[in-house]
């Protein structure tokens, strides 16, 4: 089991409310009895528990690692879909698989949304915790489609489904670079955005001959960037 | 929008009961209409409605079209989660990336299931429409750990988690085999059952550096087969 503390670096020695409920009450730890913690930031520390409160568990650290950086950032800049389900299971997905990074975007064929990103950040921690990680991913809030493209990257992919283009990203991948990738709505991007996209040096790109829900494309995305990354 | 009716082959030239209500009653199809019906075993059929009943739609094929088979098959076999829910999701999302074949499997330490496989098949009918494919994935009934490794493959993986194994399924699948991938429960298959593989030819292999879940496993082992044989 793995403990969440944004703030060790800063000098906070306790676990945050939630997280202390559920090490005193859920677990029954106990005062002496050592436990993991990550900030999300890099780090896994070693604890003593020295309060067990289940409001307010305190702990002092005694060993601090850092895990080593990834070679590649992988950045997926997603159109939310109808159902809150969806969003919330893509991230818990990617986050598992390792993203870095995660934005919705408001596109021309998108749906509404009133999707929140403190839901999307609860689903990113737990799935870290779950998956043995010591990054969470960012998630940005909702941004505009032309906006978006203007986050930096190295190699910038936008995916369009259109049966003229054989090029599959994979294929157009190299790895550690900086990625962004686009993931259009289930209507898919409109002329003008691809437009938009490639004057900004986006690439279009192919997931596969199979048409993907908007969730599984962006999966499917992530997944084959952190594979360019694994020999 | 794509129809189903596995039994066009054999002559059948009506939609199922659930499928003439999508056609008639939601759709409102009405003779004389063209839909496209697939029978999951590989053929489009351009169809011409000759009764819109909302029981049993009848239809007239005026065309028929043959998917190319694939160069690979890909064979998960998969121990059953506790939530039913994330069976489901697996099967919906390696429909969509391109599975031929799920088996569920009994294991040392997974969990009693009560999965019906009936269930599963609607989720990848519902899936095959949608991503607007030709074949439906093979679904088998629940089978013996010992049964399953017996099933024909020229590629057997075991998906394992070691950290001293550092071999990714992705560098050791080649293209254009028949593989089979042993994807174990939360609480990994036990030491006799690795065993077990080892002698039936079965490779060791890791789907990267974080644990995932049963069934982002599942989907990750059949994304990365899948990439294998893109370019």
């Amino acid at each position: 089991v793995l403990f969440y503390q944004p703030e060790v670096l800063t000098g906070v020695t306790w676990l945050p409310e939630e997280e202390s409920r559920h090490c005193v009450k859920v677990l029954r730890k106990r005062e002496g009895e050592t436990i993991t913690i990550t900030d999300g930031k890099g780090f896994f520390y070693t604890c003593l528990l020295t309060q067990a409160d289940d409001r307010k568990c305190e702990f002092s650290i005694s060993a601090k690692r850092e895990v080593p950086p990834k070679r590649y950032h992988l950045h997926i800049a997603i159109a939310p879909t109808k159902s809150p389900d969806r969003m919330e299971w893509f991230v818990e997905k990617v986050t598992e698989l390792g993203v870095d990074e995660i934005t919705l975007i408001t596109t021309d064929h998108g749906e509404r949304t009133f999707l929140k990103t403190e839901r999307l950040q609860k689903m990113a921690i737990s799935a870290m915790k779950q998956s043995q990680q010591a990054r969470l991913p960012i998630i940005n809030n909702l941004t505009p489609f032309a906006t978006a493209i203007n986050h930096t990257a190295t190699q910038k992919f936008i995916a369009y489904v259109e049966y003229t283009n054989p090029l599959h990203l994979f294929a157009r991948a190299k790895p550690h670079e900086q990625y962004l990738v686009l993931i259009g709505p289930e209507g898919d991007f409109s002329k003008e955005e691809l437009a938009l996209a490639m004057a900004a040096g986006f690439e279009k790109v192919s997931l596969g001959d199979t048409r993907l829900r908007t969730e599984t494309a962006g999966l499917a995305a992530a997944h084959a960037l952190s594979l360019k990354n694994v020999l």
